[in-house]
């Protein structure tokens, strides 16, 4: 058993512990993070948000290709999906070959150690390494030990894949199949169906709920799914009952409008959503624990004041971004002796949604508006009618804002159409800083650009 | 002679005037815009931002398709200069179109009128159609008449080309050229010569002064010239002699570091800047005119108040987004009773350069506040590092921002690189509503997206 | 029968309407004002704010006399009632003069006729005047004929004064009772019984409720109630039965815990709230109207776009300063042809409690909070450790704050103490523009002012 | 000689210091101040702000008193100076225990040393103390050693009193002179000369410039001047030659258009500006020192990084708030390892002159503008027309607000008149957080308050 003591231990070393862990490095602190893969960078990186994006813009470019003729080009296109594996593992190495150097420049302040980590006590934590054991002691502590994909106790579950085989480096799923079954309707769930459909694939989504995107506002939810391709197949209200293997790939059974019913897939991936990693310890310690993960305030403490939970973990805003900040309020009020000097601001995260179309959304929107009373004035921009929008030749969208009828502010947006994870920054820094209508209508957005719409929305109530 | 009476009469139907325009209508004013084209839309339409952004469309789809095995496609791709015409024109048509149908929804209050425009005094224009003459009575005037390739007066400048011929509808040049020279290196010079070096022309760029983009930062215009693809050849501090007609083409002959040199080019475009296009009588009236055009203040009110300047005609920010603000700024004014009730703010209007690569820039950068004496923090992002532009293999670019180091307030920033366009709006937004750098640095911008770099490099300097 | 044509008609002439009455005209509108009265300014100044506050004027400083040798002065204090009420007299006298100079220099645009108006139709308008009738026909309607005390219909309330009595020009009370009874305990209930209390007389206040000033929030309330003089009786849970009149006074009968009792008073004040004067016809236009009033959206619109309901008719927030804001809302909306150009902002209308001591809120206290779900961040700074209070010799009282804990940004606060109405407003805007609790913190108030404490309640939670 | 370890010291404990300290304490700092006075406090509570104020609401009142006839009160008023002495040095004694029990609540993290610091290097202090030496280790420093009055080597300085002699307990000048002298035009001559006219005392002010208040903007300071009583004389383009002894007091002999003259008063103050205290050994370090005092940039940095100037000492913004703002960030800074994480905002500092009237401002007034080339809106209101100031019998002064013309956000204002110094933090407030002439205009500011009067002036520009 080694002993060592350092100012700050994270436990993770993804968005919800690095940006934080760095910054208490610059600050002269002695940190160590500990993460089980050994490298720095959540699921974001290894399997989430990064490559799943390298993909999508694989699939962007070649529904660009495919319809370049519109643009006055002359094209022919295909792909070996392993080419588009390949570029996807690029990406990913290149940002882990990033990430190495940056911490190779932190160093000896702070440093990565992989192993698994749990509470001993409250300043003390055991490491199981992959060849020694650590004790280690800390002043203050970070869990940010992410989440995971939720794997529905069910027959043949087995046989689904998750979005980490599908998109890790060197992922199980290193060809394209003919047909895919994606059980469940989030975000991770829309975003692999209408990708895979663009590359041609045939997809079905099974659903339990009787929308797509539970988590998110109805109406975005409805309206988002009304520009999808038809050819993706939605089947809702449904029960799932089992998995089984067949001749050409697996058969998903499930119960809808009490028949039974099933459909096959050269795949079947499992994408019901994420469960929190709590590190082993945890609930001895006496932390507030729920089925979201383990609690923390807007200063990102715990309970324990000089125990913090950022990111995933705490299930407040699942996102790399939001997860990014939250370790830096929690560095920050590490730094100032776990009295809070810093505070994270969840009202104004973006939150993208990848599919074909993009789409995003920040703030609040109708359906929680109604639950806290809040009386909202709405207005919106078709895309249809947007300079940028036509020039791509995609004029599917629209841009929503929703003001606070009390205040006259801007308290919610969405974005639907390309370009939306590019703009919905803007809508949210307008949320963070209180703009009202008249100032986001007397904002001048350059032309021609997508964010023109932001504008011409609010100029509707003016 | 017809004799007409309106509320408001506009002298344009561009972006300094159709907004303004329907606002007032509206408001159940009668409105007459009296324009030369005859169609709504100005410049921006005709021969500036929409055909130019398409064609760059064209161009960068191109380039893309070029690298889309970096994205593991295999693609080929040809084109035709006049399919890519073809595309452009039908951008223009589809908003001419658009444009039509918003006005005849406006009917009657508001209304179009084809001709030339000259004031008789302050509350009467005279206006010479094809086949009539109108004398128009309106208690309030917005001259909105924009502004025109600046024609040098130099021998052979009637071999060449302005932005107009390239980019109106069915445009004079409506084949590639092998080789092209463009007089000037301001911004629109630059894209053309950018877009068309993408598109395979060896394009030269003959400048009179000692760098590019005179009316802007140096050192953003040294950064973004940094940036440039080297096989574009750029002429500093030259003196034009004569553009000569030539065999394969013209020859342009100046002077550069007292040797006289020449240049020979399939095609020779002017681009030195654009001049304002006075409404006959304007002098008469006493109204205040500059080089730059004619003069209005922060209400857009010239010296005579019920007589208002928008757009380029006034010179102070010669970009479509300003103009559309200022022509409602105009509106506002003349609604309250030519009693000011709405400002422009110029301090945050985005300005984008469509280069390749993509540049932007809003608000008092270093060149500017060293002038007024404003002491400024600095930081920057580069994009190098930035998740979306390795996904996109554009990872040449920067963010980079100022702040006024009295208040800690972003005043300005700039980004070059892929997506410039769509991200400096927040950057504006910021500005406008008055962020500090905390603000900044503590707003959670999506990943992966440009945008993050936003935050990042606020970061740095917390 | 004179028939009049005006652009706006405003039924009242007070705060709901001459500052937009006077913008208009500014604007070129020709503007009739009707009103009962026959003179610009409702019942702020003819027997609300104004007087009343001019009356406490004179008690604190009285106040300040009687504890004068606390600042090493020597004095001796009296005073006969009627010397008050004549200084009173003299601020509003001096404030009508200065509204009919403000008047005079509207001529002609602006008008006002005395008289009492009834709509006949959408667009007409009835006016009963001294000496004659008048219909007037006007594009557009603001409705601001105000509040006035509800009257119990209870035996003896012909007995009651009511604010009017107390505070118009010449009142009717116009010596200094030696005691008082008053019914009610909302605002002008309490304001009224603490300055007769530091003038010396006996007061004996019945309400209804459980507790003081029920339109506002508990905790708020009960804070201020316990820093009253306990020489003030408070008599709660309390049912009216009757007034009689009595050898010396008037007997008020009442019932609490179920046993009847009484209490006499030299005077009986009647303050049981405020209802709205409704124009008659109004229900005939079939305008929406409540026990509140006239309703008006967040652009001072009725259900008739072109008739706007503005100040205490509407029951929104019925305080001076909010219809001063509301007629101009009203009237820049006019401007803009009926189409909203500009909307109330309710979120941080300051309110003021101008009892011994002195209180004040803004935007949303706990109890509001609690209904709407949102939960809240608190910090409070006591002003008894506060430099400014101290040498006013006045250290009771506290500034006390709330902050939305989803984004860190101020949205309420109260403070109790002397000067509290000089500096709410500062809180004010820091919600109308948005601030973090950072921002708060991070501003450096003036010392010695009690404004300090506004920082420094903020920096607790930093 | 004692060794001590501390994390951080500080020199100095006024405001400069000890927010700050409390700060890092409250992080579980060990922290020591060192200050010579040996109490927590610098010049604003031992002889500036908290006793000249108390003073000055002596006078206040007693003005009031003598005109309470105007508020319809019977009252007479005398005073023994040495009874106002007594209130003033029990606000300050107050003032002083409630400073000592903090400190005490800090302790052991916190502790105060009466001693005379000096450097012996970056790290190292030593302390002179009245019986023991110290040697003090330290991690970091912040020096905020404060001013204190420049006196002027010439002939008779040593008949002269200081502000020190004034207000400092148990002050030198402890009964009423007949007359007074005052050398100097600045804020604390100022305050002190219409204090003491106030309270019957002939004053005379002799000032070398053209004009009073030198430091701040022109127009500011003759406005200010031009509402004193005129019983002040005010002799401006003087050179001082000698103070001499005289019979009934000292005689001061100046130049003046080139002839000698002589003012005689019965006590002489010199009030010739302030100077920094550099602490010993502060040059040898290599800090970068000016005539201002000890540089230090936005975070409270000096040119070693880990030393901090703070407060007075670096002359940016002689303010206790001001002061206690940048301890603060010097602290927060300190806490994140001398990187920094906050910035002072030195925009927005409020600025009040306590004469009668009372005076402040903030932000950019005219003419520094005009040095910077910022063009400027400008608007007023006169609180001649003011309801508050009306019921206060104090209707001389006024609201002046500067927008920038290019962004209409507000830069500047003052306030000269009743409550000056209570309401100067909204219009701060109001530059902090970036707000426009549409912002400020449509603010409801509470009614009847001084603080309309910002709004009215803003609605004039719209």
């Amino acid at each position: 058993m080694i002993y060592e003591k350092a100012d700050i231990l994270t436990i993770g070393a993804g968005a919800g512990a690095y940006p934080g862990a760095f910054r208490l490095a610059k600050a002269g602190k002695k940190v160590i993070m500990i993460d089980t893969k050994g490298v720095m960078s959540g699921n974001c990186l290894a399997e989430g948000c990064v490559p799943s994006k390298a993909l999508r813009q694989a699939a962007s470019l070649y529904k660009y290709i495919k319809k370049s003729h519109l643009f006055g080009l002359k094209a022919n296109v295909d792909f070996d999906y392993k080419s588009i594996i390949a570029y996807k593992d690029n990406v990913q190495k290149l940002r882990y070959k990033q990430h190495d150097q940056e911490l190779n420049e932190a160093l000896p302040n702070l440093r990565l150690i992989k192993g698994k980590a749990s509470f001993l006590d409250e300043h003390n934590v055991f490491v199981q390494s992959d060849d020694k054991e650590l004790k280690i002691t800390a002043d203050s502590i970070i869990i940010a030990s992410g989440a995971k994909p939720f794997i529905l106790p069910i027959e043949g579950n087995n046989y689904c894949m998750t979005s980490s085989d599908i998109y890790k480096l060197k992922p199980t799923l290193d060809y394209l199949p003919k047909s895919m079954v994606i059980l469940g309707a989030g975000y991770i769930a829309l975003e692999t169906a209408t990708m895979f459909n663009q590359l041609g694939v045939k997809v079905t989504v099974i659903q339990r709920s009787a929308r797509i995107l539970t988590e998110m506002d109805e109406r975005f939810a409805l309206k988002l799914q009304s520009m999808f391709n038809p050819s993706i197949k939605i089947e809702l209200n449904t029960k799932l009952i089992k998995i089984q293997k067949d001749s050409t790939g697996y058969s998903v059974f499930y119960e809808q409008n009490n028949t039974q019913k099933n459909v096959v897939g050269e795949i079947v991936m499992m994408a019901l959503g994420r469960e929190p990693v709590i590190p082993e310890g945890s609930k001895a310690l006496g932390l507030e624990i729920t089925k979201k993960g383990i609690m923390s305030n807007a200063a990102m403490q715990t309970n324990i004041k000089h125990i913090y939970s950022s990111g995933d973990i705490n299930g407040k805003s699942m996102l790399f971004h939001s997860a990014t900040r939250q370790s830096l309020v929690a560095a920050h009020n590490i730094l100032a002796g776990n009295v809070p000097i810093d505070y994270m601001d969840y009202s104004c995260v973006p939150n993208s949604i990848f599919t074909f179309p993009e789409a995003a959304f920040v703030g609040i929107l109708p359906s929680v508006a109604k639950i806290n009373g809040i009386d909202i004035m709405e207005t919106s921009f078709d895309l249809a009618y947007d300079a940028k929008s036509q020039i791509l030749n995609e004029d599917v969208g629209e841009i929503r804002q929703f003001y606070d009828s009390k205040s006259g502010k801007l308290i919610g947006a969405w974005v639907i159409g390309e370009e939306a994870s590019s703009i919905i920054g803007e809508l949210g820094v307008m949320i963070q800083l209180g703009a009202t209508v008249k100032d986001v209508a007397n904002y001048a957005n350059q032309h021609p650009s997508v964010a023109e719409g932001i504008s011409k929305a609010a100029r509707k109530l003016l």
